[in-house]
């Protein structure tokens, strides 16, 4: 049941200080997905061990090259790996094109299929549902079109009071308990009665993903109670202007809106190259809103009860 | 009047022991040359302190994704560094249009020029000129189209013997002593004998660069005498039918290939992943060819007399 994030790169778009570009790997009871894809990410996948031909669906927030440009690469050696599992690639419009021409140049035909879903950054959109979850994008506000994404687990099942196990239940019955149902015979009667048998579900966690935005009034509403909630913070306050000229956030912009989304815990990253001491926007991140992290390389968040 | 040559990269398609794929910077008089480009190139211009800002002239091998896809990543870089000036990159045909389509999606104008220049990989073409060097391409034979490059120095101006100078010599006579004219005055009458007042010019080095190619016997000929070649040796001899079926070396035939035409210096590069340790690859190409030299990352070559 885990709910885990790995941070691969931090940087901003000019990759310093040891730092690489944006992306992270994300891990919902067993639904492996990669955010963002900055150059060098196939590098940080293998240095923090994680197995990438697990990696069914690749969201790409914009085209930006510090957000995508480690993605060709990724495909490529997917392929030399001998992948043969479809892919998912979810992106603004414009991916297919860059991948389709390098593939053309290199005279390749990848051994797996790729699946292009293009979405339009001004709308709230579900890119993906099964049973146990859900994303969708977050319109942000940048210089060019840009979509964060909100992971959310749905509504757990119910859980079974071990204590309370009876001889002779059937499987049918554990299902249908689990289910939130009452056990009745055929007359009607009570067999077992839900609460006597449940416990409440696990909760469920939340993800928003928040790459390359001005502080952005209107998704306050979509990121209300996230679990966790990952801000860019590529300035500080001391830099306001520069980040308003570039559609960009300062440490305290993140704060702000983790604050009046009220979030449980933000994490900050798309750090400038300006600073090599991350120390600073973290301190001005938490005069606003306490619980705050950097989001730097290596770094894990595990969501858990 | 250094010619040095800094390996940035060295490894096959798939990155591994924290290999980057291939790319290398070249200085030669003042004259600075990035030589493919592969992902990550960035981050190694800045460990090996290399100023890419004074990289006017990039070369690329060919169109596999190790040899290029550094390439966007600095581009943006150096754009957002403030560079201004033109830049050529030279590549087999399709680079343009890999690279207009991805500033096209990123809604970028470079603050500077990009002159590209297209060669056919089967013809041995001069690239670049000036008055101290050229570059030509060096026919390969690979999957796709794929040139090496070569790097040669012009036959170098004559010194002037220190211990002969002499007063009253005018800068003019220094200058056409120095190309080999004797000073005469209007008469006729011999002033100054070259051969008494200057030595011999100093030694013009060469380079040649072997990319991605199977033992390629019509290189030898081109290769001939070069001070240094680099060769990949993706595999060993006991990967040999690997090799001649994915259009690569082995050590010993980059071995081979150095010994056929008489170069001074040998360096490998390209290593499959399966290669941790490379020194089983050195030895058994220096069985052939003795002096051979592992080309890994942060290896530098500097050709002096």
């Amino acid at each position: 049941m885990s709910f885990k994030l790995t941070i691969l790169g931090s940087s901003g778009a000019l990759p310093a200080h040891g730092r690489f570009p944006t992306s992270q790997y994300l891990c919902v009871q067993n639904r492996h997905f990669l955010i963002d894809s900055g150059e060098g990410v196939q590098i940080q996948l293998g240095r923090y061990q994680i197995p990438f031909h697990k990696i069914n669906h690749i969201f790409i927030s914009h085209l930006h090259g510090d957000h995508y440009l480690g993605l060709m690469g990724l495909l490529f050696s997917m392929h030399l790996q001998k992948r043969s599992n479809e892919l998912h690639i979810y992106s603004t419009p414009g991916l297919d094109e860059i991948i389709t021409i390098q593939l053309k140049h290199s005279q390749s035909v990848l051994n797996y299929a790729i699946h292009f879903h293009s979405f339009h950054s001004e709308e709230q959109t579900i890119l993906f549902e099964d049973e146990v979850m859900t994303v969708e994008t977050i319109p942000l506000r940048h210089r060019i079109p840009c979509s964060g994404f909100l992971f959310k687990e749905k509504i757990k099942t119910r859980r079974m009071d071990k204590t309370k196990l009876q001889d002779g239940m059937l499987l049918q019955h554990i299902a249908s308990l689990k289910m939130g149902n009452d056990i009745k015979d055929e007359a009607g009667n009570m067999i077992y009665r839900n609460e006597d048998y449940t416990l409440a579900p696990r909760p469920s966690f939340s993800y928003a993903y928040c790459s390359d935005t001005a502080y952005n009034e209107k998704a306050i509403e979509q990121l209300r109670g996230v679990d966790l909630l990952y801000h860019e913070a590529t300035f500080m306050e001391s830099e306001k202007e520069k980040a308003l000229e570039t559609f960009h956030s300062t440490a305290a912009d993140a704060a702000r809106m983790a604050s009046a989304a009220g979030v449980k815990k933000l994490a900050l990253g798309h750090f400038s190259a300006r600073y090599k001491d991350l120390d600073p926007l973290l301190e001005e991140a938490r005069a606003i809103f306490a619980d705050t992290a950097l989001a730097i390389e290596g770094e894990t968040f595990e969501l858990e009860a």
